[in-house]
């Protein structure tokens, strides 16, 4: 939802910008506010360069999806295919690597879908995402340090996984919700 | 989806665990794990208390929501009232807490839906969530560096504004995907 005038006593400016934490993944910034009603806070928050989401439906209407285990919560995920932009990326070229290297799928038809936003309270991270469709099997391009499994299955499965709490991703939860409503 | 012993070409198991950043929000990991290969990687990321995301749906079925700003992405959110776990909190009472807090009203009827999981990739957040019903209005009681807006919509306004891409928190997304389809 864009900001207007009419948002002012919402909308805090940025008096000044620290960056606190460099570390191979994760980049920290502190940024000091204006508040609204002229006070001043500090606001913590990851910066990210944004991902790109595909929704790869298979000619038989099953969904590609992916298992992998996601450390931070020592679980394995059911998830769709999503990977970081690198440096000027283009979005779409994105989502065709990441499938092409996670799954080893390439798609004929791409659609682009908009963009969700993660985690709003604490990183910059935007997610493009994309239906692909016309798919095509081939050989996944793992990094070495990624370990996952390809599986399909259909948006019923999907939705009852997700409706049983087995399923918990959220960018996979809105994938569903744009893939059933749009 | 839990773990099981037949993912072991997934699993990643903690050698060592490191505070690398320890800010006034934001906390950072860096832990070295063994790879399903036998091979070592560090993983970087946030270490989250956890958070509660309410589900406020007055009694002519508009749902209550807020219009707040989030300093990380420089933009007016639409979102779901929700916030973070005080140390040994329990989820419904954070739940009730900060319902109250944010919008000033109160539930009779609280139903626990279960979690989902915001950044799979960097952050240990879980959201525990709720449908509240039976709200009665009251007086917000915003902290010093809060500023937000009460609203309401009905179920179909927050359908076209996700699938116009002006609603894009993917917390409050995943909510109505429950809401539509439990």
């Amino acid at each position: 939802m864009k900001s207007t005038e009419q948002d002012l006593h919402l909308i805090e400016t940025r008096i000044a910008s620290e960056r606190l934490f460099d570390g191979n993944l994760l980049h920290i910034n502190c940024d000091t506010v204006r508040l609204p009603d002229g006070g001043q806070a500090t606001r913590e928050y990851v910066v990210h360069p944004g991902a790109v989401m595909v929704i790869p439906v298979l000619d038989d209407g099953r969904l590609l999806m992916e298992r992998q285990y996601r450390y931070p919560l020592q679980q394995v995920f059911v998830e769709f295919p999503a990977g970081k932009l690198d440096a000027g990326e283009d979005p779409l070229e994105c989502g065709q690597r990441e499938l092409l290297e996670e799954t080893g799928y390439t798609a004929a038809q791409w659609e682009y879908l908009g963009v969700f936003h993660p985690l709003i309270s604490y990183s910059s991270e935007v997610i493009h995402f994309y239906l692909a469709k016309g798919l095509t099997a081939g050989k996944a391009r793992l990094d070495d340090e990624e370990f996952l499994e390809v599986i399909s299955m259909t948006v019923d499965e999907l939705k009852s996984g997700i409706l049983e709490n087995r399923i918990t991703d959220s960018k996979t939860i809105a994938g569903l919700f744009w893939l059933m409503n749009k």
